[in-house]
């Protein structure tokens, strides 16, 4: 089963690639664009069948390759 | 609001990163996984409180500057 994840960089983390597209959203003549931050989803193809199952995988596996969990988030959810 | 864009390659498009993670979490004893894909994921934060309006935005600017429309797909949805 498909089982995504999304990674996002916690709060206070400085996030220089969304600033980058912030500022270029403003030089294309978007306004009102208050923050931007940018992350990573990874999307896992597992053989497991059981949600439950595989969702516990898949959080074994962000606390040891996927994340950074002193400065990331994660979040897993279902495709 | 916030808004969420996943940006994720075409199927087909070569993905290493991708590639690179499936082989490490084999490497860490992880079995069972079948493919992975990573994308990316930006978090818009826009001053607009329409739903409707902020997605169109979000639209405009996925095609404008955020995503690779010849290589990468995008999906916008709410925070």
């Amino acid at each position: 089963m498909k089982i995504l994840v999304d990674i996002t960089l916690k709060i206070g983390v400085l996030d220089p690639q969304g600033k980058a597209i912030q500022h270029a959203l403003g030089a294309l003549g978007f306004a009102g664009v208050d923050g931007v931050r940018q992350g990573k989803v990874i999307e896992l193809d597992l053989t497991e069948t059981d949600r439950a199952a595989a969702e516990t995988t898949a959080r074994a596996m962000c606390e040891k390759l996927l994340a950074n969990t002193v400065i990331e988030n994660y979040e897993i959810r279902s495709a």
